[in-house]
């Protein structure tokens, strides 16, 4: 890093954090100068003596700039320990704008999965499962009715919670048995991420009202905890009733697709996050949001249903290489 | 899938699974053949009527084959949703083995990282967590002394730990707030995976005797509960003791390394799973494995300190991108 560089960095510090920064001393110390690094610049400028490390990737030369999606505001945080963020550009050469996730995480989604799988519920717990969804449905439709938008919202911040569970308690049981995972931790973690992105998307289009965010707040204390417990019960049960749970969620978004095509909700155009992540045309509009969300929800239901499958027929799922690389 | 192939799986199935199979009653339905999908075909064989749903991505066609890596047994289980995984291969047009990773998750480590830096502790909140740190090495270091293996993976089990709370404590917040993450939450899993392949490394070496496996059952009793606590209470000092850990990881490897290079330690050849995650050379060696696992715990530390830095002058993580792709 030059040394005009890192001035134009504590400027741009001292610009954008204010004296904040003035106030912290940070000091980071090279035990033994041997390995090579690029090593440290001393800055003796407003910030007082401030080292700026350059990685030895050289990472660090680049200035990290966060980027709100809302605000769209550039701060620069430097990074002392040369961590600093690589510069991502986008296919077309242009900047990557989302910290949120990366281009190696995007894809095209499968809209030509089954959207109308039903899996048929057949022994006891099949249909206790089957039921307490259906039951939890009767409140939540009459709570949203055919406010698309605000079921999304808050259908999407429960849908990211049971792929997060499960995939940490299998991941904290594959250390526990030094056993590998066959690949279910990643695909559960995937999903997590997936529907998070669901609600990412949605939150660029309507903005929760503060009774909604309340409302997240309750439900997700009862619902991690409920799904945790349920899980470390039964794995078999619980992915049974994501299953259910997806099931409903395709249900939801096939009715939001028929109030988009008949008019009755307005069919604006697709938000920029959506269709970097997805790779959609420049021109896609909400429907082809939701299409392509639906075709997550029903891969999200096809895994589960199997993941639970796999445990109804007395096998562990590291037995089953999970499908992994739908997104 | 033609009737041939579904009839080779259900031999397969027969073979393979045996008698648990044919007492088992699964069955799904479509609800509504509108949508295209090429449907499932019924097959009235010793499994009784059963569905072998292909599905619309032609996933399916392809037997599911799951790959013990320590057995090496291979056994078909039918995925009843189409979602068996797509069988990959290697470049070299070789099949890829292991369902634990996929190939998009190898990568080369950046050996060239600086090992011997350090943070340098401060204000009071950097000398507990040093010195927290400290006291918890004494008690490690006389119970394994230059048992490095027996180390290693005990040491694995642990650091796999806080990247997965912290990751899923970021991700409810994320949803519960409606905002985004800045990458942290990927940042944090991606560690904790990397960690959980540290360990999937050492026990293709070393299997763990019966004692270290109830060591680690009631370790991460402990250690997961105060962790997630931890992280609860105060990210910043939760995220500056695994920068400590970290540092003390480095330093356990660069003592392995030097037991490895005067020959008081075996440098086995690596293991095959080491070879593919890491994208070594064929005729790597342990030595090889240990240098790309410290550089690996570099990155940690660097991620760790940064994110508590991050906190320390009064930012929320998500303000700064988080260093991403080193994985
Ligand atoms: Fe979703
Ligand atoms: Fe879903
Ligand atoms: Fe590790
Ligand atoms: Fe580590």
């Amino acid at each position: 890093m030059s040394h005009s560089t890192a001035t134009k960095m504590s400027r741009l510090v001292v610009c954008q954090l204010g004296p904040r920064l003035l106030s912290t001393s940070v000091s980071h110390v090279v035990r033994n100068e041997t390995s090579g690094a690029i090593g440290h610049v001393k800055i003796p400028t407003l910030l007082g003596v401030r080292n700026f490390s350059a990685s030895a990737t050289g990472k660090a030369e680049e200035e990290p700039v966060t980027t709100n999606s809302d605000s769209q505001v550039d701060k620069a945080i430097v990074s002392y320990w040369g961590v600093a963020p690589t510069k991502i550009t986008k296919e077309d050469g242009s900047a990557w704008k989302w910290n949120c996730f990366r281009p190696w995480e995007t894809y095209k989604a499968d809209v030509s999965i089954d959207v109308t799988k039903h899996h048929k519920p057949t022994n006891f717990m099949d249909k206790f499962a089957y039921w307490t969804v259906q039951a939890l449905k009767v409140p939540t439709q009459l709570f949203f009715q055919r406010r698309h938008m605000c079921h999304a919202m808050l259908l999407e911040t429960v849908a990211a919670v049971p792929g997060m569970v499960g995939g940490m308690l299998l991941h904290c049981k594959s250390l526990r048995r030094f056993e590998h995972s066959g690949g279910w931790i990643k695909a559960l973690l995937e999903e997590a991420e997936n529907e998070r992105m669901h609600l990412m998307t949605f939150i660029d289009i309507a903005k929760p009202a503060w009774y909604e965010r309340a409302l997240v707040i309750a439900v997700q204390g009862v619902f991690v905890n409920a799904y945790f417990l349920a899980y470390v019960a039964s794995p078999k049960l619980a992915h049974r009733m994501v299953g259910y749970l997806e099931e409903e969620a395709v249900i939801s978004y096939t009715e939001f697709l028929k109030d988009l095509d008949n008019g009755s909700f307005e069919n604006v155009p697709a938000p920029a996050i959506a269709i970097d992540y997805w790779r959609l045309p420049l021109d896609a509009t909400l429907r082809d949001v939701i299409t392509v969300i639906r075709a997550d929800e029903a891969h999200h239901r096809d895994l589960n249903h199997y993941a639970s499958d796999i445990q109804c027929q007395g096998h562990e799922l590291k037995e089953a290489p999970a499908p992994i690389g739908y997104h």
